[in-house]
């Protein structure tokens, strides 16, 4: 099962593609798309929107996962990235995908082991548990966490349900 | 020239649409998107923004213009807000309208000529100035004030265009 995962920002939207096969997880892609400052703001949302459609239409994931934003302190900053977010997870949700939410603090905890891990600590995890990952830019480094972070969780759910369905 | 007039929110989302020819203006259509609570969050945007794009596809309007967001004290307001907007402004932007942005301030100036206006007013001057228009919807009507306020705009930035052009 191929995932996206996503990591939304006006100025820069990281994302990153993984395959989970069982327990197996492999790099497959990873990235950022950019929007052009000078742009009107609807014209941004429009280059965010187009380059994550693109991405879909390349890797061809089966869903898509993004962290549940950390609300800044500064209002214009979470508008501005929350209107980042509507036109990312829109082109995930406009192309099929199921787009998963996860608590930053859930995805530190599933790839570190603890919710307080630091981005230096994740970006380690996230290129060990992906041999073959050379992810150097924070933004698609974070998106690739996060889909690790749902390859986990729905692993957990399939075995759940596998033991249920052995104990009925 | 036809205007869309946009007042984004996550729950609903007010549109409308004036006909603006020289100093004239007619009101056309107007109406609410709502997005379904019960929905993800990736999927209620989405219903915003297809709503949205069946209401470009309807009434065919030549550009369109949103107010400036009023940046709540609440940070996951603002989130909620921003997220709407993006999915909102996209549809204008990826249906290839320029959005023009105007400050809530502006617009009540534009309307009813002081920037403190409340609701109550700018609905009674929207209706005025748009004989025919019934809106009773206060997202609605919002959406309209600021397609007035881009029609204001336009006609004053159009005849500046026409004394310079007489004056070279």
């Amino acid at each position: 099962m191929k995932l996206l995962g996503l990591d939304p920002g006006l100025r820069t939207t990281g994302w990153g593609v993984i395959d989970a096969v069982d327990n197996r997880l492999r790099w497959v892609a990873d990235g950022i798309v950019r929007s052009d400052a000078s742009l009107s703001l609807a014209e941004r949302l429009a280059q965010l929107h187009r380059g994550i459609l693109a991405v879909i239409a390349e890797w061809q994931p089966d869903a898509a996962a993004a962290e549940e934003t950390f609300v800044n302190q500064n209002p214009a900053s979470t508008l501005k990235l929350g209107q980042a977010r509507g036109a990312v997870l829109l082109a995930a949700s406009l192309s099929g995908l199921s787009v998963a939410e996860y608590a930053p603090r859930l995805v530190k905890q599933s790839l570190v082991g603890t919710g307080r891990a630091d981005k230096g600590q994740v970006g380690v995890m996230v290129r060990q548990l992906l041999p073959g990952c050379h992810a150097s830019q924070a933004d698609a480094t974070d998106a690739l966490a996060v889909a690790i972070c749902h390859a986990h969780h729905q692993g957990t759910a399939r075995r759940i349900a596998m033991a249920l369905e052995r104990a009925s």
